[in-house]
């Protein structure tokens, strides 16, 4: 055997413990897989005084040139996530000449296109396939496996902290707070819980799964995202009771040759393989014209799981090496027009409290009518004898929010309406 | 764009009129996707006078030889099935030096490592996701996307007649004949169901699975087959009662560095995914080191599905021909030890007819006990008042299949013991 494939690594966190100890135990297995032992070079960290375990002290480093100057490194793992400055690190380490592996989906989601751009014109690969799902195999079977088809649709639980959330309200009732305040004391939601609980970690995924689904620059400003803040328990049972699970759902849907993409509290059927997905579970599941459909699920997190993608792609680079296959071309794109919120069509969740007396469903369903929406059902849920009220769900058939919105501000303005509680997505 | 990629087909039946139809259809996105145009060459047919939708009289031959002729031929798809002369022309179109694109599951389980080898030396590629799963992506996945993992074991339902026999089973309480009849009248099951129902298909399936999960050379004599005939609607409703699917689960599985491979009916417990996989979907349930669980569902057969994977591998093959790209390093096997059937350890279903009287079950202990196999639970079903018998359930902790069938064995012969219904495995 020659001399071995280097490999160093940006950040060395939770998941780059990871990877240094699977490279470490998996050592002679990937020599055997690859033809070439990997060595692990160098690692970028904040604070290079504090040991880490499976690293000497010479090896770790807090100047990225000390890593981009090491000849022997040929692939570079960035770890920080982040932005900046991983999204310069990644551009500076293709610039050199160094393939590239990250699970940084946030600047993958932003500046993917460019730094596919300039690992293109270096000759080098950039992988991700950590950035969404986890150890779940779904970038590569996007870009590979599925590429014969024409992709309808991705619908996908991808933020393991909120399934988790929504998981524990729906199985113990628990309220909103309190599955927030479990999830971070078991490590699954950060102290600013911001990024999971609003969308945008879930968006940032879904925008890198359509770029590959639907050969389209996806960005996460393309992507409609609602959080599940406003989510109550109360939902959660009126749902159970109709048949359906919430979660947030990440969905990327072509409709006449436009996008709509959307991460929001969807309710979703009980016989839905999604509605399913419990816990800090991800699943991704891709409808395609000749495959039908297909569903993809495993742990979306995690220093192993992420481990696993991370060094799936290093070890995809390292054989190419040890063959001296080149590159393979880019993805084609092409170009097409991102539907408003108030263009997506969908089935809606409607939860309100109106006057509890005759008369009342027939003035809601002429304001609906009035604006197209089209009512599916109509189930009173409690009532309050002291108030006169009742709450009711009220279900749509498929139609734009534009309008379910305006018919909604000019019922929530009448009499007989005491306040829109809630309106959720409904998936299918 | 310079000259087209062509691709010719070996057998135009069910899957084949598929990949021409979508060939056909997805014509301008394979050419975007690939950079070049793929062009339908040649069709190998057993009856060149018969008319094929999509193709000209004059692309329709009976002889090899005007496929391999053809200089303008790259990829040569490999879909008649069956053992000869599906072989012998792979090898050919391999040593004639075109890349080979087959569905063949009992080629690739039988002859897979002589043909990769011969695709090595003729520095071109042997693809067949196909082969397994029908659309959905596991062969990619395990060969790339989860090579950094340790895999310990490979569960799946991947036979989807008796899938689709089973769950009609279950849920229609159909015994075994009329849901055979009734897979037969959908095109679900062959006039001769053997393959099927006798658990061949699954196994060379498996082998195949077990090759690429843990690097080894399995053919479909290392894998322990019994199929679903004996399976009664009686064993459904006992299992269900108890908490049970029963499903043909094809499993792969590492212990103590030996494998052991097998497709039997299996008990699967109620909040296992794979006891959830219905009708004719397969799922393939991998577990590594580092990813922990992953499920892969989706069709399992089908014109459409199949060809979304034949085609994966064509147009993986078409964009490095493209780029230039060598094919990849060949797979690296290590050697490893096959279990025979009675070192199998596994928790089983036992389902006998006792004399209904006390101390029965004591003796029924005591003899599984001389033998070492250790009872987990009891659960009498249904009692005959008239025979003065009783039908009996008893599961077993974990064990080797010889002691049960040894104690079975003299079980069987014992006065209290009227007749042994039914042996199962019991999963996990």
């Amino acid at each position: 055997m020659s001399d071995p494939i280097g490999v160093s690594l940006l950040g060395a966190g939770n998941v780059g413990a990871g990877v240094i100890r699977a490279l470490t135990a998996g050592s002679e297995r990937y020599a055997a897989a690859v033809g070439r032992r990997l060595e692990l070079r160098h690692a970028l960290v904040r604070d290079a005084s504090r040991a880490r375990e499976g690293l000497e002290p010479h090896q770790l480093t807090t100047d990225l040139d000390v890593v981009l100057g090491d000849d022997a490194t040929s692939i570079v793992v960035e770890l920080m996530g982040g932005e900046e400055p991983a999204r310069s690190y990644i551009a500076e380490a293709l610039g050199s000449g160094r393939h590239v592996v990250t699970a940084n989906k946030e600047v993958i989601a932003k500046h993917g296109a460019a730094l596919r751009d300039l690992a293109a014109e270096g000759g080098v690969r950039l992988l991700y396939e950590a950035s969404v799902g986890g150890g779940i195999p779904i970038i590569s079977p996007l870009f590979r496996d599925l590429l014969a088809n024409d992709i309808t649709a991705v619908t996908a639980i991808i933020n393991g902290t909120t399934n988790y959330m929504l998981t524990a309200m729906t199985q113990d009732g628990a309220d909103y707070a309190d599955a927030l305040a479990d999830a971070q004391r078991l490590g699954y939601a950060e102290p600013d819980p911001t990024a999971d609980v609003e969308g945008h970690d879930a968006a940032f995924k879904l925008a890198i799964l359509c770029g590959l689904a639907f050969h389209v620059e996806v960005g996460p400003e393309d992507v409609v995202q609602r959080g599940i803040t406003q989510v109550t328990a109360r939902d959660i049972r009126y749902a159970s009771t109709l048949g359906y699970a919430i979660k947030l759902l990440a969905e990327g849907r072509l409709v006449d040759g436009e996008l709509l993409a959307s991460v929001q509290p969807t309710l979703i059927a009980r016989d839905e393989p999604l509605s399913k997905v419990d816990g800090v579970l991800n699943a991704v599941q891709v409808e395609g014209d000749l495959v039908g459909r297909v569903v993809l699920e495993g742990p979306g997190a995690g220093a192993a799981p992420t481990s696993s993608a991370v060094l799936a792609d290093v070890l995809d680079i390292a054989r190419d090496i040890v063959a001296e296959r080149r590159p393979p071309p880019p993805q084609a794109y092409r170009s097409m027009r991102v539907r408003s919120p108030g263009e997506h069509h969908a089935r809606r969740y409607v939860r309100m409290t109106v006057a509890d007396r005759p008369g009342v469903l027939g003035e809601i369903g002429t304001a609906l009518g009035a604006r197209g929406v089209s009512i599916a059902s109509v189930v009173q849920f409690e009532v309050d004898e002291d108030a006169r009220t009742a709450e009711i769900v009220l279900t749509t058939h498929t139609g734009p929010g534009e309008a379910l919105e305006s018919a909604l501000a000019e019922i929530a303005a009448a009499e007989v309406v005491v306040e829109v509680g809630n309106v959720l997505a409904m998936a299918g």
